[in-house]
């Protein structure tokens, strides 16, 4: 009960503020820059392509919800189904109403990126809340909807390595701050002309789709969150050696990697904005065979080790491969792309298994070095393989030591920023709400427990 | 055997028909308009994106067959899943015959929308039959696909209300009626030039995507079908009382609903039929805010009654958001859209409990709430909402009080219109083949009885 | 542990050369000739658009892997679900390593279709390799992403047909082979520029979207996997008689033949290469009218001797109707869709039959006939139905009695070819690496033998 007094007030606020900051006539009848598009489309007939191409895409990755749902429901036992099934279908739509609110405003500020982002600094946006005002309009719009789909798939990243064990209100109380706030803030440094993206170093530092930015950043929240949250009943044994505690369903894994895999296309190419840039095709070549290389390397390698072709290995290293590759995917050669992906795949294999054996923290997805560790290669490598054929980058084989030094800080610094502000989010968690299901939850399961139904039946 | 007698006749005197209507020389070797599009792009070169934008839109659509497929197939039993699949599955094809054939004739007949399409009033259409002579064109294909998934949509809508108790045959035959009339005649109404649309009342009556041309005619006719059949055996206790009769598989339902909302953006994009309409952005962002919404109000409501987070009242709010928002997708700001599918969320919450207790009417899946109610709202609330920024659409916060007045009146044409339909239609089927399998079928589930078949096997 | 050495001789030595041709300075530091894409742009305006077109196109087939893992996973028992699913996911993998090595260039190679395809001749390509020198250009890239869809869906196809008896590692080596050599010979044949493009019948053997160059040479390469493994345990009695072995999950195949469907709509309407081309809406109406018919046709017809609606003939002959239309989609008018489709969905039902009964070939899924027999149907249907509206090809009524030629030859050299190089190649593997799973893993199920763990768990 007391956990649900917290909620109700803490629903009420939100309500409360909402309904103030977005209520006055003002806001209301404002209207925007160019709300209708008439007048963008005559400034810029190819703006009608490139709608087309960033919204499509932005659908594409909108379906990537899909993917992360049927990827983590198919890892977890078939007791906590239902649950899972909430969590990625909650954030997305909690984390909506947090980006549309405050997060792309806090992302976006300063920008100037489109119509109504004119304030914010080099630390922090604050403009655009609400899609008001200024912000009502097509381009704000458009850019919009693509910002938040990037922002829903880090948060989702995170229910993976929270499986299992955490209480459902609590997980929906994360989603509402990553994406309002956490999310964005290191997004800004980066896409929102942030401090990082100034570095005096190459073309200051990049990440075209966010290897770092969504992937890192969801992956090492995740790490945090599975820390504070401690492992899963039974998966460490007294001696602290890892059991194995299989996945319910493999169709579904499979189902969902591929999913993610089409969605990834979109988070790639539309990461141009324009379709007008033909990069794009390029860019679609090497988003595949990272995925693909990635998959082929740790399928035989795990193969020549143990003579069985591993389906669950095969679809973290497509999912891993994937991440490496979406920092550097515009800026890279097809055969680097290659490269990239396989190097993607074997750090996969080491992290999993680091951070089960060595860290000791029970990640039941994978999510943590899928995403975390993967992405963190992926910001590195564009210091190593940008060619300097596109957007003025150029890496290691290019002859450019600069570019480099640029990546490494800013993995350093996203790798301090989200385990910083993970843990003082996770932790504030557990001692507001509470954040763990208790142990007979946990043992019955938390469909029947958090949802009061099971997923399956007659 | 009766029954196949009279399906055999039904058969055989749709493909006489049928082949008459094609066959003459003069029909099969028409050169249409502009069969080969090289006319229609020198007359208007934004016709590539513009044909691009429909037909991916169009492509997203029909994708939602697989959504409604799973979400029906996961609220049912699972000794009825063949029989939901099947019926998922035939609608649209058959359907999709029906339209070619009549149904598109019937609704755009008149409108000069595209070439063929000349004869029609304002009542009905009779032009473009099997997309043959001056209707062998480019433009007028393009129309028939996107118009063709919209039907196919609203006529699948009402398989899940007559679950697991219909006899397929005769749903099948439903099918062709539904696609070939009964919701090309409203549509006429609204979308192909007819008198709603010409109502002297601001616009006239408009419907921007189809709350209530393509959802409230699938709600209600379903409403029409579960009320003929009546309810399942043991929905109701011997006092009237429902029972739960919880579905078998909830994987399926969010991965369902997920498909329905990835489809959604198509739906409501693709209807400006331009991408040089730039509007489409905002289309975008006001159709995921209003179905997040729904989904965030109508599970904290229930959880501050329950304790408990409500999957399928998450998912069956999003969808009803989303079908509130449908309708007014163009006309309305961000902020709109939320307060949309917030009252949409609500509502659909209320028609369930509504239709279930007072009506006694056994919706397996809710969607006459989810479709039926929300539509309804959705068709008003464009006259309260819109912001005139688009469209020249304005309701009541733009200080236009007549807009209101034309939503009304079509939306109680459309109850009025539905309702009557829907009876004859579906009272019509009963007293010729049988509408409702025979209690040991349904005891013994559709699968085995009409398919000879189970879903699931080792 | 044999079997293993072969394997890993044959992964090291690929690596070596793989190593060995794309690793000297000179190819890996090329600059391609237009890798950005703005010289591209700059001559042509409407590259954006086309692009576009193209890469949604491929995204979209892309997503069919999905389709075809599903569909066949629900046809197999659950025993061997992880198995399937398996060569699903790595076949694409490697065979997308192969077509960027090796595929692409004997395709595509003297094509001049793009960039860096200057050399080869009418029966085979030799440049392109690895998408080097020339090769690195966004034309070139945006057909490889294109082409490379295709011969994943050939290679895929005979997963299907071989299921549930084939060792894994030998399934691998066969995809990388029809991936590198055996689909791009045939296929340079028709779309490369090749021999059978030229002959001097009508406008040369056309296939417009693949009837042939993908599913029949998919489909027959799985009879002649399937011939030389043998029939599953179990599969004919003592007399020859074939026994019912139902698969394990009707919903995996519904879902998998709607994103087929879907993904179809790429695959045909993708293959104008151009949005410019306005054709694409007959096409996709075409694609659409060909799937249903041929589903309501065979499901009434069956309907009418068994009194059962058959879901599972539903899906094969909507896929067969598919099939039949990919060669013919955009030369023909909607009313000859129909009849393609449901001619093509008869076929499919014969050549089940045939295969079973006569041949005594065990196809678990049906993709021989599905892919193999309505492939050609659909090929041959060119010389019928082409009406002379695009692309300058006319066949029977249209009065042009060469095009039917140009079709026939290729068909038999189609067969002739398939056959041939799919039992030298599945013999071969049988010789050296063993293509068939022992007694004891079969009856076990491979997922326990080749994968080490089940599909599905508590």
């Amino acid at each position: 009960m007391r956990e649900r007094d917290v909620m109700e007030r803490y629903v009420k606020k939100l309500v409360f503020v909402t309904m103030v900051l977005i209520s006055s006539p003002a806001v209301l009848l404002a209207i925007g820059a160019d709300p209708n598009g008439s007048a963008t489309l005559a400034a810029d007939p190819t703006a009608a392509v490139n709608f087309a191409w960033v919204l499509v895409a932005a659908f594409l990755v909108f379906f990537m919800q899909a993917g992360f749902a049927l990827v983590e429901t198919g890892m977890c036992k078939a007791k906590n189904a239902v649950n899972i099934l909430t969590k990625n279908f909650m954030d997305f739509s909690i984390g909506g109403l947090a980006f549309w609110a405050f997060g792309f405003a806090v992302m976006f500020g300063g920008s100037a990126a489109a119509s109504g982002l004119g304030l914010g600094n080099k630390i922090i946006g604050y403009s655009g809340f609400f899609l008001s005002g200024a912000a009502y309009d097509v381009s704000t719009a458009e850019l919009w909807l693509f910002q938040l789909v990037f922002a829903a798939t880090a948060a989702t990243i995170v229910s993976g390595s929270m499986a299992e064990r955490t209480k459902i209100t609590s997980y929906m109380a994360y989603s509402f701050i990553v994406s309002a706030v956490i999310y964005p803030i290191y997004g800004h440094w980066i896409w929102g002309g942030g401090w990082l993206s100034q570095l005096p170093f190459g073309a200051g530092a990049v990440d075209f789709a966010g290897s770092g930015v969504v992937h890192t950043v969801g992956g090492l929240m995740g790490l945090t969150g599975a820390a504070v949250l401690g492992p899963r009943i039974g998966k460490y044994d007294e001696n602290g050696v890892p059991r194995q505690m299989p996945g319910h369903n493999m169709a579904y894994v499979v189902l969902g990697t591929l999913i993610l895999f089409f969605g990834w296309f979109g988070f790639n190419t539309g990461s141009t904005l324009a379709a007008t840039d033909l990069r794009i095709s390029v860019i679609a070549v090497n988003t595949f065979l990272a995925g693909v290389t990635a998959a082929v390397v740790v399928v035989y390698w795990i193969y020549l080790k143990t003579a069985k072709v591993d389906l669950l290995a095969a679809a973290n290293a497509t999912l891993a491969g994937l991440v490496s590759i979406t920092a550097s995917c515009a800026y890279v050669p097809p055969w680097a792309a290659v490269v990239i992906g396989a190097i993607g795949g074997f750090l996969m294999l080491w992290g999993m298994n680091f951070i089960e054996k060595t860290l000791k923290i029970d990640d039941p997805v994978g999510a943590i070095s899928v995403h975390g560790v993967a992405g963190l290669w992926g910001v590195l490598s564009v210091g190593i393989f940008a060619d300097g054929t596109y957007g003025g980058v150029s890496g290691l084989i290019a002859g450019n030591t600069s570019q480099i030094l640029a990546q490494a800080i800013s993995a350093v610094v996203l790798v301090v920023y989200t385990l910083t502000v993970g843990f003082l989010t996770f932790y504030g968690l557990k001692k507001t709400m509470g954040l763990r299901a208790s142990k007979e939850e946990e043992e019955m399961g938390l469909d029947i427990s958090e949802h009061g139904i099971t997923c399956y039946n007659q």
